[in-house]
């Protein structure tokens, strides 16, 4: 039985060495470097090549490298009976609360502005109490994210796909309830996975359901923007602005639109980052566990694609 | 009896609307127009022309505007039984504790750097709980920011003249002690009020005793800074750069070289602004407990300059 590393775009080197650390038996083989397909029976995946898990008939598990499973769930050649896991990391959790955090008292007191203009300027601010979030997605990095919102004295309300309840968070769910959710958000942060039902969700339609003046931050993934209705919304005055982590390209192509929008902010998808010395564990948890018949940790559920 | 307020810079009008919906009866004189000098007894006090107040021979009280009160006391003619009085303002504590959690937020996730460089290029990032910072002053504004950022999980310690005892920070004091704090200060903030033995001290000498890379940040008062100091110490590498919101003359002269230097991030005086409205019902407790013959608030020790 062997452990097969796929990683398009990230070098497997730190994966190979942190695995091999905390279990230096484990039988490795690296894609596309695969010596008996049928032995392959867990999988540890980063943006695969599609169609290539079929050729693997034993496979039980992908694990994903990292929080986000779109990338393994978007190729449709994976058979149902395969398991898909994904990271849950509380670095990670931490790492994209403070940088959320950070972009939004960035965009707050103005920093950007002031740093970049080179005049004597100085403009009126606003305070966390007089300021309303909206956290788009419920999940472990939203609900993170929103506790530190409030333990820094911001108004934070939350929106998901089915109801949940958080502490010190006022709570929307469905489409039924998103209207409401949206008037109220001066700065809206997306944290949704990406399916097929949030594809596209940070639309026009959407943003026109925001405050004037109001502030959107996508820190999920880039395929949740509309590119050409946020640049709209904002030549048209309605939104503030935007800070961007992820893009439907990444790297971000020089020739794109908004390397060029004063008012959209891009930093290269760098809100949390996995080290695989913190997640090797994890993996290797749900490798053994494999092999022994035991129920995994971290599934995902593919009806819901997260 | 009256009250006068004296204003340079800033303008009176919104002083004046909040004295008088506190209080409509108040007896408010703005200065130059001032009908019985030996009327005036009560002094709001903003930068105001150097050895007026020897004319008013009945003054009892200057109260400042603001929090620092380097403004009155560098006038020499101010007859020693005149009391000083600061603004000690929650708020003002809230906003510059925000304002300097921003600043170092900004700069631990390189956001000025991605917003500005144009280009894909993702940095190394640096957790809170990686970074020790150092904070020169441990008077109210100190002891606000020490704990903002402790709750937001940074290493804090604390340098002031005296011995000071802070939960969650290791304090150091008085002169023996500053070379130890300064060694493992990461990130360097001055706090210190503007005496005779705090002007020019972030000096040659003090930031050579930082770890290379320090990043250092003045929100106290322009005359602290060495401004020479400074850039040459970023030339030399020793600095990785500063955020500076104060300065020597404001507003920062056009042609300074501040402006062009990459590494030095100006705002222009807007860690926290005082609000009139806020401010004023502690300013007219003090004026009736001056008529009263009451002891004051918020008075200063003229020989401590703080």
């Amino acid at each position: 039985m062997s452990f097969l590393i796929v990683s398009s775009q990230r070098d497997p080197k730190a994966w190979i060495d942190a695995l091999k650390e905390q279990d230096p038996q484990i039988d490795l083989e690296v894609y596309p470097e695969v010596k008996d397909p049928e032995k392959v029976e867990f999988v540890l995946s980063w943006r695969h090549p599609h169609g290539i898990y079929k050729n693997y008939p034993n496979l039980k598990v992908i694990a994903s490298m990292g929080a986000g499973i779109d990338h393994i769930i978007e190729d449709n050649d994976i058979p149902q009976h395969v398991k898909i896991t994904r990271v849950i990391d509380e670095q990670l959790t931490k790492d994209m609360s403070v940088f959320v955090l950070s972009l939004i008292l960035e965009h707050l007191r103005n920093l950007s502005f002031h740093y970049s203009s080179k005049e004597w300027k100085p403009l009126k601010y606003l305070r966390p109490s007089e300021v309303q979030v909206g956290i788009m997605g419920m999940g472990v990095l939203g609900v993170g994210v929103a506790e530190k919102l409030i333990q820094n004295k911001f108004n934070v309300t939350g929106w998901s796909r089915t109801k949940k309840e958080i502490l010190g968070v006022t709570t929307y769910h469905g489409d039924e309830q998103l209207q409401d959710f949206l008037e109220a958000s001066q700065i809206l942060v997306c944290l949704l996975p990406l399916t097929s039902e949030t594809e596209n969700i940070l639309n026009k339609r959407l943003f026109e359901k925001l405050p004037k003046g109001a502030y959107v931050i996508n820190v999920a993934r880039g395929p949740h923007l509309v590119e050409e209705d946020l640049l709209e919304m904002i030549e048209r005055g309605h939104l503030a602005g935007a800070a961007l982590d992820v893009f439907r390209t990444e790297p971000l192509p020089k020739d794109h639109p908004f390397w060029e929008n004063q008012k959209i902010k891009i930093t290269p998808h760098v809100a949390s980052v996995t080290y695989p010395v913190t997640v090797a564990p994890q993996i290797l948890e749900n490798y053994q566990r494999m092999k022994a018949g035991n129920e995994l940790k971290n599934v995902v559920n593919r009806e819901k694609e997260y």
